[in-house]
């Protein structure tokens, strides 16, 4: 691991996994991967709700949510700009697919890893991105759909069709071609001055910079909604784009044949959410309710 | 992780990994889980060859295949009877879901955990076993499916379905309703005398010991195909049984109101693969080609 990269496992300053840990054979785990800014994690309440939300469906129970907090908290302190990601899992477990039951489970695993911040160019944020379309589909699961578990291969394997650093997004389609999200982010477009973006209860992951949008956009003079994205409707949208909670808002300006707009409802939203990752008032890291 | 299990990382015995393996962040990788016998292990060519198509579908580069074997090879050495579990991840990454391309790809990390023999009663085998049919179902995706990756939260939900010692495994469906595996088995029926196995090119895994009675039927006197199995027609069987490459075969007696005789066709190949399980004199790790 890089030398800018510092990490813990339970609270303890350590680079190294037991091998016994459900989260390397299974993938049985969720991740939340979130901003530093000034020393604070300024989306704290909402990647703890999303990851409780994701624990609760996998069944991981015994997360102290104090602990981790201040773990969090800690971690992020003296840093003025980076990227912590936090995995939980399900901790260490014996041979065999079978948790032990609720009553006899052992603690899951807290793993931290502060980064630096990543180095993308100022134009993807300033003029917009050039996007592809994935050739790998993402399968449909409704129990694992929206929580940000540990399986990822889907992403891998799509992240993995192109090394043109000049493409800075893949999109991701489901089995029937409906447009989902982006292998990193969520995707929105623009119809009739409306902000529009995929359901997540079949396949993707609630992002939680989607989740803001779609919470926030009414206070931000504009409308949000979940609607079905089959590609042919992403290409007549006014305007595209992707987020996520490390990067904000990308105006989506190139994908395969299509050209899009870098339009006032995009620069709007791009304004919101940019400030919402600078906000280090509110939503620290402190004892939540498990 | 308990005495009685012996782990080795790139051939050092050692009880941990470091955080940065992708097979922690991802599920980068792939496994193998096999039998040890005599201090041999019985089924190694099968296993290495799906090892090595589950490297290439995943794009996994680079692996030491007579490093592996030699690993392979001594773990078991001395060991009468146990279990070893091969990990093969892609190694070490930074940041983001992008693995580095061929030409600059790391080593991927060989991880051995060996185990004792799982101690499942004796009836399993000799008057069979209760199974049941679990809620959650498999997602479709051509990409990945067949290949023993560790994106396995599949699995990990289902067995958390029941407690009962009395069921020894669950089946599971694809969405749409067809049976297509156990929860670490692969399943077999017979109809008209045949055996009848569901393919696996959407979801499941290519079972080690469903390839080898796919391979081997006919010179046991059978015949067997693949054929999409809804539940209904699984119902209707005359006889079925699961299998993988650690139990063998287990004749499937009953299945929530349905039940089945163990009868000759189950027989036939449960003695023909509890014969494989025991060969020691062939397949043994060995250099392989990579």
């Amino acid at each position: 691991m890089a030398d800018e990269v510092t990490t813990w496992v339970n609270g303890s300053q350590r680079d190294h996994l037991a091998l016994a840990d459900r989260g390397l054979h299974y993938g049985d785990g969720v991740f939340e991967t979130m901003v530093i800014h000034a020393g604070k994690v300024p989306l704290w309440q909402r990647h703890w709700r999303r990851l409780l939300v994701g624990c609760g469906r996998l069944g991981i129970v015994g997360l102290d949510g104090r602990r981790l907090a201040d773990e969090v908290a800690a971690s992020s302190r003296g840093c003025e700009r980076g990227i912590i990601k936090l995995i939980v899992t399900r901790g260490e477990g014996g041979r065999g697919y079978r948790p032990p039951r609720d009553s006899e489970a052992g603690p899951p695993t807290r793993i931290l890893l502060r980064s630096l911040w990543p180095t993308y160019p100022d134009y993807f944020w300033r003029e917009g991105i050039t996007a592809r379309l994935c050739g790998i589909r993402l399968a449909a699961n409704p129990a694992l759909a929206g929580i940000k578990h540990l399986n990822r291969l889907e992403q891998v394997m799509a992240r993995r069709e192109w090394y043109d650093p000049d493409i800075a997004e893949g999109l991701m389609c489901d089995q029937m071609g409906n447009v989902v999200e982006g292998t990193q982010s969520n995707i929105f477009v623009v119809r009739a001055g409306r902000l529009l973006t995929p359901p997540v209860e079949h396949c993707g992951v609630a992002g939680v910079m989607r989740g803001l949008i779609l919470d926030e956009a009414t206070a931000w003079g504009l409308a949000a909604e979940e609607r079905l994205l089959p590609l042919a409707e992403l290409a007549r949208s006014e305007e595209v784009f992707v987020c996520n909670a490390v990067i904000g808002v990308w105006p989506l300006r190139r994908l395969e044949q299509w050209s899009f707009p870098h339009g006032p409802v995009t620069r709007r939203v791009a304004q919101a959410t940019a400030s919402a990752l600078l906000s280090t008032d509110t939503d620290q890291p402190k004892a939540s309710s498990t």
